[in-house]
């Protein structure tokens, strides 16, 4: 059995590790570690994990041993903490947002603040199967990419890395409110927030640095906040270079993907959910993605959407894991979302 | 492997059904029986189960033999279908109305129509494990109750046969959408059911007959469609009988449940999820049962909540195919449900 | 024109008296005090009002000379701002908490504490026109009932002042995310309050006191958050006394309200909206009343809706300053909600 | 008072033409047209209305004589019915999309159909204000836009007209249920449709068109359906043309609009309600618009909210019919919106 334990294991990304981990047949979670809820039931906060665990929240100095550290606290958290860790000997999964980008020059234009950890930057491997996957079965530092991010990326970097993209993409993001974590704020009162079309960040996020990155292009990105708790949906709009077509973009896509046990082209002529669909994706690892041509087929409209704390945070971090250690990819990842829901 | 065939699949409670089923590791699905649906694939139906089957929707003379047949479609369809099948040598499990009241005449007062078999009522056994587990190991015919008489039953069926309650109770029931099924019709256009607190039923439902029948108690209900599609949540008003206080019904539903695989008591002090709630159960196969003591202690409100395509239906379904073939009971069924969800 | 300021500007009742207020053709706004929100523009936080108004939110100290002052702040700050209010002069509107019940041994019982100003209890008249409105014509201190107060009330008074309910009710009551207010807290965090069905007060709640208060029956109340933003929707179980049909349940209703501008009968035999419904009535004063005949003509199931800011808080308040000041009822109140909404 | 009359009254668009007209101090409503309903009550239909009218629909043949006749029917009901009307005496107001489009040619590519009387095209003025004004004072056939062009058009417009931007835009709409109309299909069946982010029309849809005709630059357009059932936004990615800064973008759009009754420029630095948000304009004829500089000051992201049943419909008309007779344009248009909503 792998010994796994969560660090801000309170939050929803550390409630939604915890449902994975306890519900994997390779696993023990050995410690949920909570600054902010130490000595309460693990299911009085994760009430869905009711008879499943009788777990308790512990402190950080009750960490103990284990093989793999899963880091689900916030941006900044992660980079004070996992230094600290380095040497404990756990593979260690960063869920926060503070290595994910290679340059701290670009870290902090993005986080507003000094990089406290710019040495460590390059020892972390993108915690992305689907362009990482060799890195990551020996990868002892893994740091898993922003939701949106994944979604952009796994619609764009088949296009781009087949050279099937002109020029800049814009990215625009949709996204339901557990996004921002439950900490009671001004942002997510649920009066204010039910049924909102709220563009909280207009032109420039964070994870459109990522994008970036990983795919080489320029983007630019708007986000909005939609009714949903989860759920992220990005719409990429890119030109595409000369001579390409619907079939070359399907045919890549589907070559691309073929093997993926998580990305599912979904791309139909008609019906409700002809193309990627988050609200049949709660709970579950997928990521769909699919695509529209227009502007009489100089222009895509790339669709993606997946679970922001699933395949955009922990099952991804725990499809990372699988590989890691050597285990199928999809062990305790099988459940496949609902319809409807 | 147990050979499973859907009749109605292509329906909501078909849908479950094939996610259960398919899931289930000690099952093969043999045939997704549709008549409107003949010929499409089963995943443009019900688009969760893209990449995990390639079923297609057959027609009736296509079903073949299997061991367990579950019949999902409609109110009158069970009458009408299930005789011509009583000689197929599959184990029957009908999700339809059809089966559930014992009395041909009741079943006329609630469902307007004569009942075209009544003979073979009473050797359907009900399909509740709670409080029919022995009978239900050799039964071959199997109805599974309504989603709110499931909820109603466990609220109060262990207080009812403890005598515990004085007198009528009354059943407020609060349903999701998915309840009333995905034909297109008035009352399910999304303009108008979105946001609603629709009392639909203000006086008499249904599955007012089936709690009744069940616990012997008589029985008023309420119905009121609110905004959700998958969840219902019973609250019952009773009142206690001479001498019955907080500490007894704790225990008594303690020690009814204790060894229940599939229904949590949840009656706590504090917090947002101290009773029942349906919203984080969307997927499971819980029924959450709960209670609060009011009018200084004489009555009691008693709380169940569950999804009603799971455990109010499919998965309800699969654990009593479970008892039947001798397999552990939460084989297939164990998502826990989201939160946040 | 009439001077009116609002203490406690800031909170939704606030806002919801500023629409109304700002849109009265006899009235003008004197003064928006709010001690957390001094010196800000009153449409940063009321973003409707936009274009409205150019109106700073003002302290204490700059409340001014005005006619009528309405007290929005919440439970507690009543009886401690408006003693030292009464002689300034104005008609006093409360709708704070503080003022609605006539013992302050009952208050004490249902807010957890000591009244701080029980003399002035019986000087102030129930904020009801419906029950009220002679008393209304010459008060000049007002007590405006809660939002499931007000509903249960005209639901049940017609049938209880006429003799036609026999033994004690049952009122179960549903609210949307508003009435607990805009301040961030666990309770109305979005991820958590969306779609939820959560019986927050199984049994018992402040405003069963008022309904008790008002009808002079026995009142059990549950009360259950669902997902709306505005909204209240009461059922009120009751048994009827001997000989009463549904007839005269109707003609009772009928007659009573008849000559009421914002009580509308509403129980038909079929359609959507055969029953009061809350989501067509949010930003109307109209609270609509109808019913339901179960239990073999011996129950029947009163059902009553309103928005809870209007109807339930703002509007009421604004219908009782028209009484008091000689204007036609309707005067600043003829929004008649929307729909499809 | 001037006599209106409505075809097509039933729908969701008649429903608010009937809610704005009847409470509109100088029309009088001669006649609600519908086929499907003839005979029965208006506020069986439109259940907000109760108490207000006891208008029954009446079939097109009881249309009688009026001063202004809005049609309120679908696509190709429009260049069906209006023909046969031209000579009424009537000022004709259309809703459907029929005479939305200069272009015959361009109406059959985007609606599939050849246009049926394409001679009356150029005789309709657009039911646009903002750009319009002058010209429906004196117009007898006026054709209001599509909700989305609307937004799109008053987004875009001040921009393009200044020649501030450059090369082609993308515009981004996001759509309530609402506005499909209120027939049962499969389309808008409450599970499916809600909390969806449904990408129906990924590259392309009609009211594109609209806003490229009214513009004059080259529009891509991505329409998704997310869950509420009033409200459209629109974000347009544009390109500025060459020295323009976010200073004059502003000061474009303040002048602009700086006497338009009905558009408000929304564009904060920080809070909720930055930008504008179609949650608290339902029921208001307000269009806000706003903008955010990106991509280093190269770009902007134009926003714009309004309700697609009043501004983006039913309140557009009634502002054209107030222009065209001479009233003040905000009469019977002074409801602001909710907060919350």
């Amino acid at each position: 059995m792998i010994r796994a334990a969560i660090i801000g294991a309170a939050g929803y990304i550390g409630g939604e590790l915890l449902r994975l981990l306890l519900g994997h047949p390779d696993v023990t979670v050995t410690a949920a570690v909570s600054a902010s809820s130490t000595g309460r039931r693990v299911d009085g906060t994760h009430p869905n994990l009711r008879s499943l665990t009788d777990l308790t929240f512990c402190a950080m100095d009750r960490l103990g041993a284990c093989d793999v550290l899963f880091h689900a606290g916030g941006h900044r958290a992660g980079m004070t903490v996992l230094p600290g860790l380095l040497d404990h000997g756990a593979v260690l999964v960063d869920l926060s947002g503070d290595f994910r980008l290679a340059d701290p020059v670009v870290y902090e234009r993005w986080y507003g603040v000094a990089h406290a950890a710019p040495r460590l930057l390059p020892t972390f491997v993108p915690g992305l199967p689907e362009t990482q996957r060799k890195r990551l079965t020996q990868a002892d530092r893994i740091s898993v990419p922003g939701c949106m991010a994944t979604a952009g990326i796994l619609a764009l970097q088949p296009l781009t890395a087949a050279g099937l993209v002109a020029g800049q993409v814009w990215v625009d993001a949709r996204t339901g409110s557990s996004g921002s974590g439950g900490r009671p704020g001004e942002g997510n009162v649920h009066a204010e927030r039910a049924g909102a079309m709220r563009v909280f960040a207009p032109a420039g996020h964070r994870h459109e640095a990522e994008i970036a990155e990983a795919t080489g292009v320029e983007v630019g990105m708007s986000v909005t906040g939609v009714e949903a708790v989860r759920g992220v949906q990005v719409l990429c709009r890119v030109r595409l270079a000369e001579g390409v077509d619907e079939r070359l973009v399907r045919d890549t896509y589907r070559l691309r993907y073929a093997d993926e046990p998580f990305v599912r082209v979904v791309a139909q002529r008609r019906g409700l959910y002809r193309l990627p669909e988050p609200k049949i994706l709660a709970g579950s690892n997928f990521c769909d993605v699919g695509f529209a041509l227009g502007g009489r087929g100089r222009e895509a409209v790339l669709v993606a959407a997946l679970d922001n704390l699933v395949k955009g945070g922990a099952g991804n971090a725990v499809q990372c894991m699988n590989i890691r250690f050597g285990l199928p990819e999809r062990r305790g990842l099988d459940f496949p979302g609902l319809h409807p829901n």
